[in-house]
């Protein structure tokens, strides 16, 4: 809340969500809740948990699609329904968790028809199906917007879950399970107008319309026992390493920034920076993660077994920086990743 | 869908959801969805549950509220917050299960302020903290409209799940926790624009404005072990009969209308119908329920306990009939209380 003194009148003008941020305003949101009493995972995580006494926990995430801000032209409803589940089962991946259940709360407006709705339900059940968990319920409600907000739980051994804060050291390993920046090209087209070769637009669209979630990589990678903080990159690679330096107290030298090879071929056509669509997209949801060197070969076994090849990008520095290395250069890397309010790109 | 044939031409019109409504809607929801294997709770419930492979369940919740559709004016966020947790937890309360964790996922647009977000997550804090639950985790999103969804959860043994399909049988007595109508007093004067007296406007806006789950009432109703069907009655006490008939598979008659005493007041001085009032509200959150007559004494003992008055207001029906019974009369209930898509009342 900003002050303003005018002798006798006081100017009181409330920030709106937009200018600090989702970040920022989450931070304020933390003031005032009570923290459960032994979290397994605490507070500024992929997910939330609860232990369930007997060395159990019980990891539950929820987030909401809003048709007009998050859904891009041409997305299907089923795709969308689909997206929703990717997204919260995602979050469950990052941890380590295998998805038991998902539910599904709808907004709909009145006049939206029967069958829209039943291909929003076929999105959910083939999402849900697709990793290996069951629509268990949920709820329809009437909204101006189509609305959808999902809740994905599982179940899994409370000291097995890799957290973002999950003992990252200086010198181990930063790495992820994918390339980056499809989306963010995706975009540029579907927002900006910009063509793109039949080639690329069909990896782009396809990247935004049917993403998919790295959970079986997370379980194979939560299975080595050896990562050291885990996230997905939902809101972007950037902003995933600010996310992880705000839990491991470290920043990151990346110096194999990791670009698909199709964004390279559309940044050098349209002139665009490379590096920027791939650190600054979003909708992602690779895992970002570390591990000390002596685990490489375990790491890399693990996600081999279950068909992703491991793309060290870099390693946790000392420093609190968050850096590109480029020959003998450290570039800084800005936060550019996706922030629901202020949606800087 | 609808077919028209016309010699070649064949228009199809797609009934929209307000055409056939929230119950009809869910129907044909469920035939897309693929049933988990031994479920302690059946679709079509309040809640959904998961066994957790020990005898205890894991019972869970989603409801979502949309500020233009649901929420009257002159509510605060404050209080739009906390009922987002009351409905959300009364549905736990009625199958028995005290609530554990609540997470919100909200919607905001980009300019709302951030006092006001804070007096949302107020609300959630408020809410949780007074059923004895944590807000554990939650999410922000940009919308065109306040959207709260809320997830309540909680962790019962599997056995004393109070179900609306929990063996209640023709004889079995009808009982509610407290009267019915204010709500549709106060939407009335919110949306009507009749005028009230103090005494019952102040009554009629706090059950809008403050509703209260009856969630001790529902744990003290279960650890009876008597309870043969329960929900709660948050679309209305017509609704909730019609939906406990589709569970139990027995209709209801109905000798002591549960009518507030200042509801009589009112619908004589406007000259409306109490019944009606009382029957076909909404946003009410009391709990429906049914048990042998052999077990009055325990069931009202178990609510005297927690400060409750048992409302004994019919029988379980050997016909599928849901009936007032008035004098020696039997007139029928209609089903009239709130669907999120016709609204109709």
């Amino acid at each position: 809340m900003f002050y303003t003194l005018d002798d006798s009148i006081r100017v009181i003008v409330m920030p709106s969500v937009s200018e600090i941020g989702e970040r920022a305003l989450i931070q304020q949101i933390m003031k005032h809740l009570t923290p459960m009493p032994d979290m397994p995972i605490p507070f500024w995580d992929d997910a939330s948990a609860l232990s369930l006494g007997d060395g159990r926990a019980l990891v539950i995430n929820t987030d909401m699609l809003v048709w007009e801000t998050d859904i891009p032209a041409g997305m299907t409803p089923f795709q969308a329904a689909r997206k929703a589940v990717v997204m919260n089962v995602s979050d469950l991946g990052a941890k380590g968790v295998q998805p038991m259940a998902f539910m599904p709360s709808i907004g709909v407006p009145s006049d939206y028809s029967v069958d829209d709705v039943l291909e929003l339900v076929k999105g959910f059940e083939a999402g849900a199906r697709e990793y290996g968990c069951y629509v268990v319920g949920g709820d329809t409600n009437e909204a101006y917007d189509v609305i959808i907000s999902g809740v994905a739980l599982g179940i899994t051994d409370e000291k097995s879950i890799m957290k973002r804060a999950g003992g990252a050291q200086p010198g181990h390993i930063l790495a992820v399970t994918g390339a980056f920046g499809l989306t963010s090209v995706g975009f540029t087209h579907l927002l900006g107008g910009l063509e793109l070769s039949n080639e690329v637009k069909k990896a782009a669209l396809e990247s935004i319309h049917l993403p998919n979630a790295r959970v079986k990589e997370g379980i194979a990678l939560a299975e080595t026992g050896a990562v050291t903080s885990s996230m997905d990159s939902s809101d972007g690679l950037s902003v995933s390493l600010y996310d992880l330096r705000r839990s491991t107290g470290f920043g990151f030298i990346v110096d194999n920034p990791p670009v698909h090879p199709l964004v390279y071929e559309f940044a050098e056509t349209n002139g665009l920076d490379p590096l920027s669509l791939a650190f600054n997209g979003g909708e992602e949801y690779e895992l970002v993660f570390t591990y000390p060197p002596s685990e490489e070969s375990n790491i890399k076994a693990a996600l081999r077994a279950v068909g992703c090849e491991l793309i060290n990008i870099g390693l946790v520095s000392e420093t609190k920086e968050i850096v590109y290395k480029q020959n003998d250069n450290l570039i800084p890397i800005q936060q550019g990743g996706w922030d629901h309010f202020t949606a800087s790109t």
